[in-house]
C-alpha cells in the first residue's frame, strides 16, 4: 500500500489530536476551539446541527457540558487507528477511531461510545487546523 | 534505548495499520487481504491453520464472519504500542497490543480480547505489506 | 498550532514507549528500568515514594509484583495521545493518557485505572530515556 503521506505531516496530525484532545477533557473549551479554522465546523453526532466558528463551538461545548455541572466527572477522548487521505484541493482527509473512557468517583471506568472522527485538515505554514470535524457513532449506525 | 527504526518507516507502518483496520472492521476483505504479500500468511490465533496468500485469506474472513450474518455488529480493532526491530533479511518484526471493541445495538461496547498481533512486514518502494501475522491470545495464554 | 517537534523525535517517543511497556507488562523489569536514566525517578501514583535509579525502581516493581504472585495476571498499559513539548534545558516533557488492560482466565478484561503519565523525557544521540516519570490516577482527582 503506497501512500503519499510524509513522516512530518502525520506526527504533526498526531502531536495536534493529542493537544487538541487534551484541551477538550480538561474543559479548556477556547483551547479546543482555537484548533479550528476560523470558518471550521464541528458536528458531534450527524443528527446534532453543526457548531460553526471558533465562537459557536465554544457556546456549543458549554451547553454540552452543563449536564455535567452537578456530576463529577473526568472524560478522556482515546484516538486510534488515525487514516490520512491528500485530498486534490490540498487538505487532509482524516478518519479515526475515538473511544470515550469517562471516569467518576467509586466506579469503574465506562468505555463508551464507540465513535468515527472524519476530520478534514489543513496544514499550513507547520500548523495543523481542523476545517471540519463530523464524529459519527457505531451504537446508532 | 538507541533504535534504527526511521520516521518514515514508523509512521508509514502506523498508516499502514489505520488503513488495514479500517478495511477489515468495514468488511472490505479483499482490501485487507490485499494488504499482504502474495504469499502472506495470517493466523488469527495460534491453534487456528493459517491462511495463506490473500485468495485464502479472504476465504478466511467470509467464513469467520458468518457467524455475524444474523447479528448487527460493528467490530473496531484498536492497536497500540507499535514496536518495530529491524531483521537482517530486510524485512521488519512489529509485535503490537491489540484489543477489539464490540457494539452491538441496546448494549455496551464489549472491549475483548485482549491481543497481541506478531507481524513480519516488508517496506519495498515505500508501500509495506505483510508476509506473516500471527495473533496471540492474553486469555488463553 | 505550530510544534517544533521532530518528526524524528515523536516516532523516537512512540518507539521508546512500545518497547519500554512491553518489557513492565512482561514483567522484564531490569529492561523496564533501564529505560530511566542513572538518577531517574517513578512514581506510580501522587502519594507514593518515587522510586529513585534504575536498582531502586527493579526494587519497587518487584515489590509492588508480589499481589500478583498467586494471581495469573496479565496486564497491559495502554497510551494515547502523547503530547511532546520541548522544554528550555533541552529536556521534554510528555503528557501522555494510559489505561491499564487486566487479563485473568476465564473472565473477561478489566479496563483500569484511567491514568495520565507525566514524564519528562531526555533525547541524546537518537536514544530516548526517562529522567522521571509520575502517573496521576482519575479516579483519586
Amino acid at each position: 500500500m503506497p501512500t503519499n503521506v510524509s513522516p512530518e505531516l502525520y506526527t504533526r496530525v498526531q502531536q495536534f489530536y493529542a493537544r487538541q484532545m487534551q484541551a477538550l477533557d480538561d474543559c479548556r473549551f477556547k483551547e479546543y476551539a482555537a484548533t479550528f479554522t476560523p470558518d471550521g465546523s464541528f458536528q458531534h453526532s450527524p443528527d446534532a446541527e453543526p457548531a460553526i466558528t471558533p465562537e459557536g463551538i465554544v457556546a456549543e461545548l458549554e451547553n454540552f457540558h452543563r449536564r455535567f455541572d452537578n456530576d463529577p466527572v473526568q472524560r478522556r477522548h482515546w484516538f486510534n487507528h488515525i487514516d490520512l487521505e491528500m485530498c486534490a484541493d490540498g487538505s487532509i482527509r482524516s478518519t479515526v477511531y475515538a473511544l470515550v473512557v469517562t471516569v467518576r468517583p467509586n466506579s469503574k471506568p465506562e468505555i463508551a461510545p464507540s465513535c468515527v472522527v472524519h476530520d478534514v485538515l489543513i496544514d499550513e505554514d507547520g500548523a495543523v487546523a481542523a476545517r471540519s470535524r463530523l464524529v459519527t457513532h457505531d451504537q446508532i449506525r
